[in-house]
Parts: C-alpha cells; sequence; structure tokens
C-alpha cells in the first residue's frame, strides 16, 4: 500500500508502531478477558505505571492524546474557569475546541519566548482571580516539550507550577512527547513530571512507537476519585483494554519508550546539523527534541512539497519531525532534498 | 496470563479479536503514512462501506462505541433537544450520561415491549414538539439488536422510523451488534439499517471480533459535513487512523462480520435450546441474537459465579452472552455448570 | 391592556406582583449603586435571608426559577453525574433540558406516589454507585410542595434526605413555591427546608408575588464558593440587582411570603371543596396547597377553556392554580364556570 | 439607603432607571395575563420593536447581556466551532466563560486597533476554515460601540460583515450600548444594525436607563427557528414577561433610548473636553460614546478613587463612563475632583 521505503518527516504520527508493540498486540489476544479494565494486562500495565511514578500515582488507560488531554482537564476544571497554556499550546489550538465543547471551561492562551509560557504572564493572567467576571484559572497546562520542540529545563517547569500551586491551580503536563523530553534532559519519566510537581500527566506513546491508546497519570489522589467515571463520559473507556495495556506494559518494561525516543532525538539532532550549514534556511527555535521550525523560501518549500508532506506552521514556518523509525539514511535523503528545493530543483 | 481454555459468557467483549483482525493490524504496521485518515488503509476501508452502504453514504472511523453514539447524536441533537430511546437503551443507562455531558441533549426512554420500543409510546413522546417547556425531540436512536438481545422486524424497525422522520426527527441505530442484527434475520448490512431510512448508524465491530475502534457511517450527506470537526472535538479521530481502518477492511473483505456473528448467534441458540429444558430456569426475552437473560435462582447464580463472570441485571435477571469465538464445546461446559449450580452444587 | 377583572386559574405566574413589590422597585431607583450585587438593597436583602436561614448560610439573587435550579445544580453535579428527582419534576420534564445543556449532568426521575418520590425507589436508584458505566448520582432534588400540589410531611423529608446524606449526595430543594409549602404544612421558610437538612434552595418568589427575579440559598459553605462565578456563567448575574433585591427585602421584612401564600393556599382549598361536590369532576391528587388536578369530560374542558387559560397535564388532567390574588369571588365564578362547563353549557 | 446626590462614574449600571421605565412597570402590574410571553405586552413590545427592524426580525425578551449575547452565539456557533471577536470583547473576557460553559464553542479573540478589530486579523482567523483540528469559525461577534467606547464607521462594520459573510460566518452586534453608537454615528437603531448586513443582536437597554432585562433581536429567519426552545434552556425565559416587554415598549415608542444616549454621549463629550486639557493625564481612545479610558499617575488614581468608584483596566488605564442620567453639574464635580487627584489632593 503505502511506500514502505518512503519515510515521512510530516509527524511522528505518521510512522507505524515499534515491533514490540505489534508483537505485544498480538500476544494479548488470548483467551476471555473481562472489559474495560479488569483484565491482567491492564493490571500489569497499571503496575508499570505505578513503579515510573509512584504508589500514589493512578494510570487511567484511554483512547487518544485529546482524549487524554481533555479527561485531565476535566478533573482540574469545569464551567465558569479557565485553564491557562501557552499560545499555540495543542490544547489551544489543535483540539478543535474539544475542551470547551466538552469540559466547557475556558482555555487561555498566554504569551510565550521559544514555544515556553513565561512566569510574568502566568503571573498576570492570575490577577483576575476572586473576580466574577472573568472565568477563573483552576489549572495550568503545560507541553514539555513544547509545540515547537523545545524544552523547559527543570527549574522553569519547577517555577511556572510553583506559582500556579501558591495561587491554588492544578498542574497538567501535555506529555505528547514525554519520552523525548525525558531524553533530552538526562532525567527519567518522573523526574520531568512528578518530580516537578505535576498534578495530571497526559503520557503519550502514540508519537514514540505506539500503535493505539495512550494512558492519564494522576499524581494527586483527591484528583483521582472521579477519573473512572468522567473517563467513560468522556468517551474514553476501552471495552477491550487489554490491546492497550498489553502496549504499555512492553513501551515500559522493554524501555521502548527511552530507545524510541533517543533515536528520534538523535535524528532530529543530525538533520539540524545539516540544515543548519544551509545557505536561506533558518531554524526558528533550538532543535531539543524532534521537532525543526524552519524558515525557508517559499518556492523552495513548494519544490520540496512535491516530494514529501509535512505542515505548514503560523508566521511562514514549515515544521518537519523525526521518528522513532527515523534512520540516518532517511536524514540525509531528506536533508538532500531540502538542499536541492533551496538550489531550485 | 488469561487462561486460554477459558471462555466467558459475561459479554461479548470479553473475547479477543480475530486472527484476521491481528494480521490485519500487523500487516498496516508497513512504513510511513498521514495521520488523521489521510492514509491507504483508510481510503480503502472507507470504499468497502461504500461498496456496502451505498455511495451516498459517508464513513467515520471512532474510537469506541460510546463516542460513535454520541458522535451520532451531536450531528443530530444538541442544547434544548431530546433524544428518544428504549428504556435501557445503552445511550440512556451504560454511558455515563455521556451525551448529556458531551452533546448536552436530553435522553429520553421511552417504554418497551421485549426491549422494542413501542410506536404508541414514540408518538405520545412526540406530542412536546411545539412547546418551549420541553426539550424538543430531534432524533430516534434505535438499538438493533435491542439491548436485552430482541430483535425489531424490518417492518416494526420501519414504522417507527417513518413516525419519526414525519414528525422531523434524525434516526439513529446503535448498531454495536449490527452484524448479530443482520445474520438473525437473513439481511445484508444495508438491509437492517440505511434500507430502512436509517440515517446515522453507529456500525460496532468490537462485539464481533475487531480489537479496537468502530465505525459512524452518515447516510444524509445534510449531517455528514459537520462530522469530520465534531470527530476530533468529541475526542474520536485516531491520530494512526490505519489501524482501525486496517481491521475493517478485512472485516468487511473478508466477510469476518458474517461469520464470527454466525458463530455467535448459533452459539447463543444452541445455549438456549440447553437452558430451556432446565428446571427452576426461566428465558426471560425470545433469543434471537448472541444475548440470553436468564431468571434463576440467587442461590444457583451464586454458585455459577463462583466458576463463570457475568453481570447482574435489573429484575434480578442475569445475562449471558456468546461471542464469535464461543465453541460448541464451551456452550457445553456452561449448559453443565448452569445445570450443577440449578442443582446445588 | 389585559382585562384587569379577569383572574386566571391558568398557573400563579399569571398574576402580576404585590403592591408593595412595585413599591420596592419604584424607591430602589434612587441614586447611583455599584453594579452587580456590591448595593445597598442587595446588602439588606441578602441579611434579611440570613436572619431567615441562619448565618451559615448565603443568598445569591439570581433571574429566573430554571436560572436557580441549574445553578444550584451545577454546584452538586456534572458530568457524568446525576441528578435524581421525582419523575415530572419541574427540572425533569419543564425547563427544557436545561440542566442538560448547561451543566452536562443526568436528570433521573424516579417513581412517584401522589407525585412524591418513594424512599424506596429512592434507594435503588442509588445501587449505581462506584460503576464506572452510569452517571453517578450526586444529587437529589426535591420539589416541596410538588409539581402536583401535594406535600412532603417533614419526616418523609426527612428521610429521603437522609437517605440521600447517607450516600454522599447533597440535596436540592426546588423551592419555587416555598411559601406555600411553609404555610401549610404551618412551618416556617427554615422549617421546611434548612431544618430538616437541605443543602440547596431554590427560593421562589415569582410564583408569591415578586416580579421578577429568584434566590438561591446555600446551606454548604464548601457548595457556595464556586457559586458567584457560576452565577455569572450561567447567565444569572444582574447588574442592576438592587431591582430584584430590594423586592426580597420587602417581600421577607414585610411577611409578604406568608400572607400571599396564605391567601393562596385558602383560595385552593375553597375551590377544591367546591369541585368536590360536583359529579363528573375528580380532583388527582389532594388539594394541598394552590394546585388543583382535575379529571372531567374532554368536552366539558372545551367549555371551560372557552372561557378561562389552563394547561393540560399528563394522563388526561388538567391543572388548575389559585394565586396570591385569588379573591373569593373570582373562586365561586370559576367553579360557576366548571359547573357549567359539565354541565354542558 | 445610597446617597441618591452621588452620581459613579464607574460604569451605566450604576444609574437606576428612568422615571418612565418604572411607570411602565408599575401600569404593567394589572391583572392576570399568560406567563412566559403570550401576553399584550409583549405582543406590543415585539410590534415595537419590528417596527424599528422591520417585518422580518423577530424579538426575544431576555434576562440579561450575558443571556442575550450566549443565545445569539447559540444561534449560530456550537461544539467544534469557534466565535470570533475583538480581544477584549466582553464575550471574551467579561462573562466568566459563559459562551463557553453554555454553547461550548470556542471563543477567539482577534487583534484591534482602537479596541476594532481588524480586517486583515479577520481574514487571518478564517484560513483554518476546512481544518479538522481547529475550531471552525461559524459566527463573527462585533461589539458596538466597543468595549473601549470608540466606534466602527458604517463602513468598517459592513467590511468586517462581509468578510465573514462570504465566508459562511453569521454576525452577531453585541448592542449592549447600541443606542449610544447610534445616537453618536447619527442613525437609527437599524441603521448601526440590521442595515449593515448583522443577523443576531443583542439589544441593550439596561445601560441606557432599562431596569432589567434585555432584548434578543434575530434578522436571520433561519436561525430564529431554534431561538424559543435555547431560550428556555439558556435559562433566559422570563415567566412574568410582562415586566421586561413594557419597559422595553416604552423605551422604543417614548424614544427613551434617543433621550438617554444623547444625554450620555454628550455627558461624555462634555467630560473629555474637561480632561484633555489637565495636564498629566492622558486618554487612550477617543472618545466616541460613553466611556473614557484614561492614563494618570498612579497616586492620582488612588486619591480619586477615596471620592469615586470606578475600574482599572488593562494597561494601567482606567475606565470612567457617564450615562443617562449624568448631569452637567455631575461632570464638573468630577472633573474637578479628577483635577484635585492630578494636583495632589
Amino acid at each position: 500500500m503505502a511506500d514502505a521505503a518512503f519515510r515521512s518527516f510530516g509527524s511522528d504520527n505518521n510512522s507505524g508502531a515499534s515491533p514490540e508493540i505489534i508483537e505485544a498486540i498480538a500476544a494479548a489476544n488470548s483467551g476471555s478477558a473481562i472489559g474495560y479494565g479488569d483484565d491482567p494486562w491492564t493490571e500489569k500495565a497499571e503496575a508499570r505505571f505505578a513503579e515510573v511514578f509512584g504508589e500514589g500515582s493512578r494510570t487511567f488507560m484511554v483512547l487518544n492524546g485529546t482524549g487524554s488531554n481533555v479527561l485531565a482537564l476535566s478533573l482540574a476544571s469545569g464551567h465558569g474557569q479557565a485553564v491557562l497554556c501557552a499560545e499555540g499550546a495543542h490544547i489551544a489550538v489543535d483540539e478543535t475546541g474539544a475542551a470547551e465543547a466538552t469540559v466547557g471551561c475556558k482555555v487561555l492562551p498566554l504569551a510565550t519566548r521559544d514555544g515556553k509560557l513565561q512566569a510574568e504572564a502566568l503571573s498576570e493572567a492570575l490577577q483576575v482571580l476572586g473576580s466574577v467576571h472573568q472565568a477563573q484559572p483552576s489549572c495550568l497546562s503545560l507541553s514539555q516539550p513544547t509545540e515547537v520542540g523545545t524544552l523547559y529545563t527543570p527549574a522553569e517547569m519547577r517555577e511556572l507550577i510553583d506559582i500556579a500551586h501558591r495561587a491554588g491551580l492544578r498542574v497538567h503536563m501535555d506529555g505528547a512527547r514525554i519520552a523525548n523530553a525525558a531524553v533530552a534532559l538526562g532525567l527519567d519519566l518522573a523526574g520531568v513530571s512528578s518530580a516537578l510537581g505535576v498534578d495530571l500527566l497526559s503520557f503519550g506513546g502514540m508519537k514514540n512507537g505506539v500503535a493505539f491508546g495512550e494512558a492519564l497519570v494522576v499524581f494527586d489522589p483527591e484528583l483521582a476519585g472521579r477519573a473512572p467515571f468522567l473517563r467513560k463520559a468522556l468517551l474514553q473507556l476501552d471495552s477491550k483494554m487489554r490491546f492497550i495495556s498489553a502496549q504499555y506494559e512492553a513501551y515500559l518494561s522493554q524501555n521502548l519508550w527511552k530507545r524510541n525516543a533517543t533515536a528520534a532525538n538523535a535524528a532530529a539532532r543530525r538533520l539540524a546539523s545539516r540544515l543548519e550549514r544551509m545557505q536561506g534556511l533558518e531554524l526558528a527555535y533550538p532543535v531539543q527534541a524532534n521537532a525543526l521550525f524552519a524558515r525557508l523560501p517559499p518556492p523552495a518549500i513548494d519544490r520540496l512539497r512535491a516530494k514529501y508532506f509535512f505542515y505548514d506552521w503560523e508566521g511562514g514556518l514549515v515544521r518537519w519531525m523525526t521518528s522513532f523509525d527515523t534512520t540516518d539514511e532517511d536524514v540525509e535523503r531528506f536533508a538532500d532534498a531540502v538542499a536541492a528545493a533551496l538550489a531550485g530543483s
């Protein structure tokens, strides 16, 4: 069907799944198991998550990333309340108003630098607390890495989280690419999330080799109580959950998260180092995880697009992403194509 | 992990997936493909659905059954409006208020006989049309088979649909088990749905051998326009859609729907014929698809439950279901266990 | 404009306002005052409510009865949760799905006797607590008097409230006609509500002589915290609140609530005693407040309707209501008209 | 109670009502009338609106300004859709997330100049049309005058409306102060709204001498169909509607709208001409209606605030408003107080 030799730089979700993931799915297809999560695969996956994030955490398998984000927000926000996030955050601009439609909260984007929400902007946004005429901030949502592929340092995360907590807000981390962040920062999965004070974590695997399904990890026991019910009400409860759980069990126990993210990040760095040497092309942000945002002449974009699928971004930028299965050869071939496009062919 | 030799009669979602389905997933794990449905597997699956349901239909892959139902209702109902359904309908009693939470409509259960909504009750419910104080019926939702495993005859369906259409309502069919219905009625998939006037079909495969994902089929082009956007806003858009689409392509093109449903229904009939001969046990409804509802003494229920997982139902009933992979031996073993439980051991 | 001599028996909201209420509005039209409730009239009205319901209570002026109910429910329910109420409750059948549309909860009507929710039905409905597939009951809503004009005894109220509280639910009282209930039971306003354990009270005045605006009284301080914000988000915050507050100040301090409800109830009893002696007419429920539900031959209904406006009710009943300004003469004239209609003229 | 001699410059809703409005309320307190709008006062008020806005328009009395806005948006937007507006628009920043909570749409603020949404920003925002990942713009909402008291010229309005209509959006006008706009532009009420292509008009009176209640005027018959039901579902249906309708009948038939707005605007101009001559104070926007935004030293603000209540605004500004009952003497006294505050006393 698709050209198996062709490697997209359009998005890390353009890749398939790691072979181990497919094997885990196949292995889970064995015998009867109670639906909706009362099955041994889910028990095992939840135990793995507890190993990773601590016994106080609770993990809920969900169906996709938007579902994970919305379920998190539904635990920390609601009518008359606001979720604060960086401008450009996925929950603000890429989820078709899902939070507004299904949680009914306001999503309030704040000013950023290099895609990172600024402490000053956060503090200013909190000044509406107590005013009955403004939606009350009840949750801070941080994407790590950001939507433009940059990383908050642990100190930056901590500062923002502390400001939010002191004002009574909960903190959600959109970890659609948490593995890329952890690898890039040289930390483990807890080190980039719960250890910094995050209350709710959208734990993504689909952009890093999982075939389907994501997980929501809740660190605040008070918030976890309503999660099982809201998971169903918000359309995120899988009947044959074993097929999701088995993937995540493999993903964690076989360290696929680390192996895959390491590969994706390395490919991004390799590509960046090629691009940085090209005339007529500028990288818009530091390349810290697996995304690259470039500015190049529109005719060059058109020429490249004839060969590769990728997305335009605000401000005339284009986005390229590497993935867990991007090979060195893929990178070289793509870099050559960019160079050719710039050169006019 | 789970005892592969053990066969649950708790629900048809306690089964795994057909081997062909797992093979389709594995085969789809090949190369890069654009996310969110712009991939060749989805194109092929959509083409299969168009063969089955006609060129005017449009099919949207979604993530689960509740998601499929809610997406359908969001196209045909909204604030200040009501969805009419049978009492006991899945959307009314088994989805944790998902429709109210995410569509904001009222779900109004109406009186039934043998699980089937009655025309008279429907007509009476329509009398509020035009009154500003009552949520306005805008959609009729019919489950086929019903939640108690009975079947509307085509004539019964048509009568209800005609009443609804004449009053300006749209008609949704919850076809979580549409294959079982079609096989039992000796009709094809369109014959039990679009041919009878259904506007929106939740097309289920997960209870009949699919591993994950369902489909919403929209027959009314006017309703289809908003579906792509609401699919995302209602948390039902899969990024790696190929893994769902590939399953449904196999499900339809290899006639798995028919083979699997035929097996499940046959197993139910076989079990029914054993049960009907037992003293102290009564089947509450005609066994027309793959569900059996039984009344038996509570001590016997307890004894059986020590060996088998199954659900209690309203009115002191218990529900047993057969599945696509229920074997004759499974049936005999389960029937023996029921007989033993009735006999006090 | 309208025939000032004509007195409707269609609803107690067909009456205008008590003269003292209009005077209070006129008196409040004096000078500048800060909007949204920071005005001296609101301060005074809130103080009156605190005298009536205790210092721990907090009162929020709102715009209408449905707004009051919905604001209450928004404090005690939400997505994935259910509000339990009597079948026929205003929130279930007369508010155009407002709770579903703006709170997103499920409204679950339970079986009644004489319009009163039965303890057994309540207990049964609570059995879904803990099941992820069912909307979780989080609030019990009781109308006093009921929609059919009957009254829970204090003991009946207390029993239901205790069952609800033991299961962790909050209790809302739809007191659209609380004054009629208090007068009929010989209790004060707190005696029929907070003294029995009610957590949230929709305190109605518009059906008893107030021109516009209602009040929500919150007895549980934990629930009150979000009320000011949700009042605005749910469209219930009045900018020139003084005009509502001034009415309620007068309503309470001048005991209009008692005077008016006493008159309305007395008129209902007078009418009932006339009707009870008529052939061919049957009162469907005990007349305990100011509503009467009658069964009489359809042709008689038609004849009466030619002279008087009133509403049909389920089951072939008609509803008649008396009001604070219904005079003895009004009652006699209406009773004569009923008698004539029954007699065929 | 409040000091009748004191005149606030905090907001035009700090004023009471015109005497004619109170008289209209008192006069409407006569006899029985059917509730919920089937009364002669409402009939007459609706007829007045039809005279003003044309026979094709339909008017719905509602309870407050936020209710009017939200009801309008509910007719033109919904889940997965976006309402575009100026940054700082009331629906975006002053309604506690009401639109998100009760309509479920996204509210998307766009860049402005002098408070006015710019055509370029609008066109750019429309580029997401067709993308399933972004909330789809379905409505443009324009405030006239803007939140900073400036006015779109008719040509500017028309340009924006044309862009919106060509893209398939509906256009809502937040006319909370429509009378001030019409008077300032020398146009009639239709001239600033329906004549320019507006589809839905929040017609405000409460900031211009009405005691309570507002109106929604729908110019597009297709949109009007659901309005009666959504008005109830969105908590905006008044039972004793006569008391609102009578006010608007007087407001229109006695030309109170024009008289009052003329007075308020003139007071603003008078105040502006005093302020413009002061050292150390700068007016941030042209004074075109009845709002003034000033920049002055914080200590001066503090000194003035000791005598007058008013609101701080973004960017260190303060807002002062004149009202229909602001007298020349009020203006001089306030201007003197500002001058004194600037002078340090």
